[in-house]
């Protein structure tokens, strides 16, 4: 008999009675985080000195959240599930470390806080101390993949971790108050993504205490004939656990976790026999307990259990305010802290423990909390095998995403048994020219099918949604549980979530400092339509900022390429498959383009990150100018063609010029090694941009930021960029380059100001001016590029 | 009788054949401006030269938008309502187009689209043709405040559009793709701030045509019985318009109209007779029908209407297929485009346009879209009234949000009859310590009321939904219609908005172009909980990302403004508030902390930018050094504290240093005004910083931006900035400043490594080093920061 159904065979309603006991336990240690630095037990009367001199922390969430972590471990008990707790009230963080240290897990990662009297009076003092616990979860919380802080995100990490896990149940807990959030309310729809046969369940459980910090939540003062339409409509089964009164709970809770595991089992097992019929029925619970339940009726006067005022601290300053403290006193005595230990020993009762699950059924040991330990790296197809064929630079042109895509598709056929990647993608996949995918897989799609549907099937791997905060939780979720993943996006819309972002960098800065913590896949970001090709979009499409946002990570996880053609793409693409713990941005557009490198050159220009391209400057590989007149420089696919057709107008006027063409792919680095580990040494750097000659820069985004990049970087005063302006009409792509002063001719008169006058320079300089003119008035007349510049 | 009666006379069969003449007219010039650039109204047989050289366009919404056009043309004319359209969809240009154009607003914006032959001839030309119309609705097309770039901001637009317009029925086109956004899925909720009494009233369509661009949308799959239980859910009474049968569809939009009108109606009369009731059951309509509705139904033996293939171009390649050029010609001539023109004079055929309405009632005139012509200036109280008093320099404390707070709730005082001013905010008001604000008006909320409740009302001014993106759409709506508005929220969730941010900058931008549209009030956000300030949160609180995505806008119409004091940030909202076209960020910490400036000082400070304050370094007013050995530099409160501090170390200990602070509170002046039009001149920049002293400067956000700012500036590499390293972790907040090196003692010492050897210099540093010492063990016995640095 395993420990789990050990524990199963003492009588319901003593078991009942225990875990009423230990959540009250719960509740006594999460509202003692908030408080005590001393007398930890209340073995003596509180004492104003006993309080903490700064009281920072959350209790409003906190009984709720115990009383679902009680009930899971109890359903733990019963079933041998695998359950994963996702908590998106993280605030509620000393509610979830008690059950982590009664538990014992807390206790494995940190051994101050192990499993018994020492660590239960450092898990209380240690609460939001200097040097301590945070008051939010986190990376460094056991069990977790869900930064406590910024709201709205569990629920998308809850179905990105339950994907292509069959055995899995997340049951992930939404506040009321973070599901007024935009993020929360389109995941609602992610049921219709997930396929029951082949990918595990998410049980959610809106906990509604009815406030916010400030005031009531929409969720909380909806009624009940309401919630159950809006959640009928986005197609759960729902069912309300409700009351103030413990016992009445208790038992509701139990017997809807039943329920609701017994509806997911039933949906699975029909799914898996193969009578899957449209999207399922998901149970889901809705669970209305008091705003700081069990917590004073009233202080000063001031009604606050069942308000907002229970919110963060019910009793706000017992140190200070001599009459709260015995209210504070009366309130935690209320929970039986005497219980928790044994006078004698000081040893943790054991009957308390004895509803928490064991070994890796603890929810704080679930294996997919720390998934870099199940991680399997991708089984990755030959590259040489998807390269383009270019005879010389700019003898072919290829569609770099459509190449990329057939790359991708082999990617999927090569790790169909481990089922371990997955495409996100709000609704590009046409655009951006990635239809080979659904050669291997198809969009996934659990809804009604119609005669005319094209690769749309349950288990695709390919999820298409319309809402980049849900693709992006769902690739969270997904690669924090151990598996791979890329995020096609056109790249104007991504800044939608810099927020999430800026969240999963901190969480993959913070892991890389915790031994217990094992690697996962990089966030893989594929950007098309990008802004130098927004075609049927206006100027609300041209928005490069991403770049910028991921740039600013400037530490060890972010990286940022622009590839130049098809074969750099696959090369990058390859690289970023294999990375591990990094955010991985690459823009390329979708149009087909001339083609520069071989896939072995494109592979070692990879390597290097910036390199020279001798054939485009007046070099050899073998004679390379030691002092250079000029150099062009190139970031991203645009302007690249346009430094390369710069260049070469330059050669031919100019033949006597010194030119070096460089060729910048890995953004960062350009950075100096001192604020950027991964950025070039600064012999490489001179060796490519020599010490003092003047560049000329063209840049995908906003040029300010090559200049904060080359901050450290020798004279960087002589690097003039050009990039995007903001420019724009509706116009051709061309025109938009003239717009914003990065068209090859432009290039070439900015180059002729900065070198040394040369006989021919004025009758260039005439001549670029004269391409423009004639560009302008070619294409009010035809509505095109003139076949010269013309791109696609 | 006006116009729109007369309209009305005519027997309603009639008026319904005209409106479905009327709907194929719009339908042909919609499908037109995609294809043609010559034939303009087929009066020869098509032939390829006739076709557009580059299509680009959307077709798939085209004739539902059509649709909704013409039937609210016609409740109009039976109503006199005034309705403002706004439009998810905003792709679906050349459909809205063609109907400005009927109505003849467009041509009163641009002459050469005037309503005549020739007008109709440019407009088919122009649409997508390099400096012509862009494909996607924005701000210079008539009757629009919604940018079709990013979807799913319509619905909470057209909430903050009806707003304190009681007369004002806002109808809001929301996209089946768009409605699985996260922006949108929160945005149906602001019914629940939407008093019925005072403000006018959203009718939000539904517009379910089964896809999006690379395959069927989740609305366009839910069962019928889905879609009613979640917008019953959400609260709204729903009626549905389905079909493919267009006279069986203009019978059924006609009838919902006018339901939908007299449920609007009779909601507001119950409500301003005083007898509102909870949340009204505001109606919507779901209008479901074939997606490119009336395009072929197959091309090249593949479905297209109904398909997402009808999305963008029904028919892909009509002039390098030969195939083709009949299907798309049949097609075209399906809308009868020779009944748009009289044959003999070439006018547009009258009967056509008789149900278009008149004046200011028809959709592309209607007043509150061109919002700047309402707009009626703030009353502002006089700032002196509202100044913390400071006998001298940190001689006070004040907490800076809660003097703000006493300035605003008067604000709302002065400006009570004009209902023109609000606060949005996503549950901030109690944290950000602007209670005040709830002396003069409340928190918006119709939802029912508990007896604990306190604040809560109707007619509240201050919205509080737990969703940064609805609060965002919610004050764009209530700006570019006119009126004013502050947005407040913590510091660390504002990157949720950035995307929002990027797209009403480029809206100010290009409006400011347009001499037509008049000038708005500018948008104010007021950040606290800043990355300085976390207190309860971590890690994940602390994003000063924000600060750089403004500054990045970088054009004439972003402002950063970091006021160090509560006088200062008083003056800086003052003059914010009077601003118009802008974006104007404004950063401070809720805490109390010390004030340096009166208040007349601080509206010198702020009219200057950047001032140096003398009597924090050792130099006096009238007596500065002209060549400092050290210049100190803050920017934002807490560094401003650090670097006072710093320097009177500095004076204190090396007193013979020529030390000079300055304080800097609008960040973008530190540009050179070459860049940045409102930085400072060369000379005044020069006389702040000297030419050549090294300048120790404390920033509030990431050191880089400074460093991006200063790029045009003489001798930036001797500017030495501290800033947010994302170094933290649970911790005190003069901790915070010592992990990011940005501490007065680390100040102290990195200037000492920057300034000639003093005397003193070893024993200052030495002093600073056993500070530093002494500080972390304080904390770890204490759990606070030592007195002598303690903020609060």
């Amino acid at each position: 008999m395993t420990p789990e159904l050990t524990a199963t065979a003492v009588p319901q309603a003593t078991r009942l009675a225990r875990l009423h006991r230990y959540w009250l336990a719960a509740n006594y240690l999460g509202a003692a985080q908030l408080y005590l630095r001393d007398n930890f037990l209340l073995e003596r009367p509180l004492q104003a000195a006993d309080i903490k001199p700064r009281l920072l922390g959350h209790w409003g969430t906190q009984p709720g959240l115990n009383l679902v972590y009680a009930h899971l471990n109890r359903l733990v008990q019963d079933t041998e599930a695998s359950v994963l707790l996702v908590t998106g009230p993280g605030h509620g963080a000393p509610a979830i470390l008690a059950n982590l240290f009664l538990e014992g897990t807390l206790g494995e990662v940190d051994p101050q806080f192990s499993l018994s009297r020492t660590g239960l009076e450092q898990l209380i003092r240690q609460f939001s101390w200097p040097g301590g616990l945070p008051a939010h979860l986190g990376p460094g919380t056991p069990g977790q993949i869900q930064e406590g802080g910024e709201l709205g995100h569990c629920l998308a990490h809850a179905y990105g971790a339950a994907l292509d896990n069959p055995d899995l149940i997340v049951a992930c807990v939404v506040g009321d108050g973070e599901a007024e959030t935009g993020p929360l309310a389109a995941a609602w729809h992610s049921n219709r993504y997930l396929n029951p046969a082949t990918s595990g369940a998410v049980l959610p459980i809106l906990h509604v205490n009815g406030y916010k910090l400030s005031g009531p939540s929409i969720f909380g003062r909806m009624s009940d004939d309401e919630l159950r339409h809006l959640f009928t409509g986005y197609g759960y089964q729902v069912r309300f656990v409700s009351g103030s009164e413990p016992h009445q709970v208790h038992a509701a809770m139990w017997q809807a976790l039943d329920w609701a595991h017994t509806e997911i089992r039933r949906i699975q097992e029909h799914a898996r026999l193969g009578l899957l019929d449209g999207v399922p029925a998901w149970p889901m619970l809705i669970l209305q307990t008091p705003k700081g339940w069990t917590c004073p009726l009233a202080v000063d006067g001031q009604a606050v259990e069942n308000t907002a005022r229970a919110h963060q601290l019910p009793v706000a300053d017992p140190a200070g305010r001599p009459i709260q403290l015995p209210i504070l006193e009366r309130w935690l005595r209320c929970y039986r802290p005497q219980d928790l230990c044994r006078p004698l020993t000081g040893a943790l009762c054991e009957e308390l423990l004895s509803g928490c699950p064991t070994g890796e059924h603890r929810l704080g040991r679930n294996p997919h909390a720390n998934g870099g330990q199940l991680l399997v790296p991708l089984r990755l197809p030959n590259l040489c095998d998807y390269g383009a064929m270019v005879s010389a630079p700019g003898g072919a042109t290829a569609a770099a995403t459509h190449k990329l895509a057939t790359f991708l598709r082999d990617v999927f056929r090569r790790n169909e048994d481990a089922r371990n990647f997955r495409v996100v993608c709000p609704d590009e996949t046409t655009a951006s020219r990635l239809l080979p995918l659904f050669e291997a897989t198809q969009r996934a799609w659990l809804g009604p099918l119609h005669e005319t549907d094209e690769d749309l099937a349950p288990e695709g791997r390919v999820m298409e949604m319309l809402s980049e905060q849900t693709c992006q939780g769902w690739l969270e979720g997904y690669l924090l549980t151990g598996r791979h993943g890329v995020f096609c996006c056109c790249e104007s819309f991504m800044p939608l979530v810099d927020s999430m972002l800026n969240h999963h960098a901190k969480w993959l800065e913070t892991s890389k400092n915790l031994s217990w913590r094992q690697s996962v896949a990089s966030f893989n970001y594929l950007l098309t339509s990008h802004v130098w090709r927004p075609d049927h979009h206006g100027h609300a499409h041209q928005v490069p900022s991403f770049l910028s946002a991921v740039a600013a990570k400037k530490s060890s996880v972010a990286r940022v390429y622009l590839p130049p053609d098809a074969n750099c793409l696959l090369a990058v693409m390859d690289s970023c498959l294999r990375s591990r713990d990094a955010i991985n941005l690459v823009v390329t557009s979708q149009a087909s383009q001339p083609q520069w490198l071989g896939i072995e050159a494109a592979r070692e220009h990879c390597k290097r990150g910036i390199s020279a391209w001798h054939w485009a400057g007046n070099e050899s590989s073998s004679d390379s100018h030691p002092h250079p007149d000029l150099v062009l420089a190139g970031a991203g696919d645009v302007p690249t063609q346009e430094i390369i057709a710069a260049a070469a107008l330059l050669r031919q006027h100019l033949p006597s010029l010194r030119l070096r063409v460089v060729n910048v792919m890995d953004l960062l680095a350009l950075m100096a090694p001192d604020t950027n580990p991964p950025g070039l040494s600064e012999a490489a750097f001179l060796g490519l941009f020599s010490a003092d000659a003047p560049v000329i820069f063209a840049f995908h985004g906003y040029p300010l930021l090559i200049h904060e990049l080359l901050h450290h970087r020798p004279a960087p005063a002589r690097f003039h960029v050009h990039g995007y302006l903001e420019e724009s009409q509706a116009t051709t792509p061309f025109d938009m380059l003239v717009l914003n002063n990065m068209s090859r001719y432009q290039l070439v008169m900015a180059a002729l100001d900065r070198i040394e006058p040369q006989p021919n320079s004025p009758a260039l300089a005439q001549f670029c001016q004269l391409k423009l003119t004639e560009h302008a008035a070619y294409i009010r007349e035809h509505g095109i590029d003139m076949p010269e510049v013309r791109s696609e």
